[in-house]
């Protein structure tokens, strides 16, 4: 099979281009640091960022779909959300377009809803991974809740093929800086988190009405009481985040919703680890499915 | 009355000298910021320390006191922590004494204490406020809780002028580090908050189940969406974080201890107004009493 689509996920500080079959599998990928928030935000800076990606592209004239915060406000063009309750149908009915050379760009809306807070909630990319999740594990369609752990993690509700509505939790962003900025990080060697893991889910778990804000002082102490050795505490703190994410998401959740992990393989590993603490073992993962998305979605527009 | 005391609070990042009478009240204080953790840690540079702010109070051939972080293992020299419940004598009968230029210095010692999480949890300077807190409202000694806002907040219990244990939240260094370095902070314009305080609380009281890493988020997307004022950003996420604070506090207490502000009499208003919010209206305040508690200590070494 031969590539169907061009299908770019543009986000923040990425842009991701895949040459996409009809099956919705990417062909061929091509990434670069090119993302919207790196960018001047006129036009000529979105175009010449692909010029510089898959300018050879061009001529294979093949339709082209994009996903993700080059459809914001500070973005290519902006392309207004969708609102929850929404499907695949309303996500393509809102793509606008933009020129690249002559060639039509199509910009995806990204999704808002209003949580039971009434507060709104944004997401620009992550529905589209929600559609191509749906596309891979259609048994999870009538009725599931995806999680996509990253910077800004969102928890996504889907009844009969619609993102009903969701929730973002801020832990990789938490994480990154109270490592690098607080006073927490200073005990922290450098690399990756080891172990503690384990210990800083379960004390969210158990623990966690005495507050996020509390339980994070303990990373300090444990460390400077030697309870965990200094390799442990970034781990420690790592399973505190995910774990009160996890708290509080499972606590939103209707029980029986099957969930899904979608995202980058390691972090999806160490989700699934914290929902076997919390009961809910074995959870499946998908690793990004944005090109099976875009590749639905364009059959719909 | 005269001086009978030089009283030192010192700190992480300043260091207050006073000179005491025998009444626990403050004839002169003087401060500088020649905090623990600025300097190098070798006894020359505390002592040089002293030399530049309080050198002609040398020859007053006072006693000397001091708490906090200047007794740390980073210190001028590292005294133990007493281990909760202490009251004002343990923690006298832990002093250790520095030379300074032919003069005793005595340092007190920390207190350190073991949550309900089986986590250790530890103050320096903080145990000194008590301390004077209970000199200035002795009423409050048989039970009550008393909370000292800040970086590093601390919730006391306090049963029988002794500190039973104790829980640190860090709300006031999540508030600088999202301020300054997350998504978050880049709609805020510079300055104090202003409104938005309200909401933020009244989100934390309403909807805290839904956590704080999620509603955080909100933060951003209120703001994006118009529905607050870019002016009331930083309110509503200082009340989120103080909200999530009380909220996990006063789950803690038992229900009819009563409640005492101690610190910066601006961020004490805040909590009091919080406090409010939460049904616990007309908590006093007391502003730092360091001075009474070095006073009360003086008298039992």
């Amino acid at each position: 099979m031969g590539a169907h689509l061009i299908g770019l996920d543009w986000g923040s500080s990425s842009l991701r281009a895949m040459l996409i079959d009809a099956g919705g599998a990417a062909l061929e990928t091509r990434t670069s640091t090119a993302g919207a928030s790196t960018l001047d935000g006129s036009p000529a800076a979105f175009s010449a960022a692909l010029d510089a990606l898959i300018g050879d592209w061009r001529d294979k004239a093949l339709p082209m779909l994009a996903c993700g915060m080059v459809g914001s406000q500070h973005g290519w063009r902006e392309v207004p959300y969708a609102d929850c309750p929404s499907d695949a149908r309303a996500l393509a009915n809102g793509a606008l377009s933009v020129d690249w050379r002559g060639q039509y760009l199509r910009l995806l809306p990204g999704l808002r809803c209003e949580t039971p807070a009434g507060v709104p909630d944004v997401m620009r990319g992550e529905e589209t991974q929600v559609l191509g999740a749906l596309q891979l594990r259609p048994d999870l369609a009538a009725r599931s809740c995806i999680v996509m752990p990253g910077t800004h993690s969102k928890w996504a509700r889907v009844r009969d093929g619609a993102v009903q509505d969701f929730a973002t939790h801020m832990s990789g962003e938490l994480y990154a800086l109270l490592r690098q900025h607080s006073v927490l990080g200073r005990l922290m060697p450098a690399g990756e988190a080891g172990t503690g893991f384990v210990e800083g889910v379960s004390a969210a778990r158990d623990q966690g009405a005495a507050g996020l804000s509390h339980q994070l002082f303990a990373v300090r102490t444990l460390g400077l009481t030697g309870r965990l050795p200094h390799e442990a505490l970034s781990g420690y703190l790592s399973g505190l985040l995910i774990g009160h994410e996890l708290r509080a998401g499972l606590a939103e959740l209707d029980q029986g919703a099957p969930l899904l992990l979608v995202g980058e393989p390691a972090l999806c590993a160490r989700y699934a680890a914290a929902l076997d603490l919390f009961g809910r073992p074995a959870v499946p993962v998908l690793p990004n499915t944005a090109a099976a998305g875009l590749q639905r979605l364009a059959t719909l527009i």
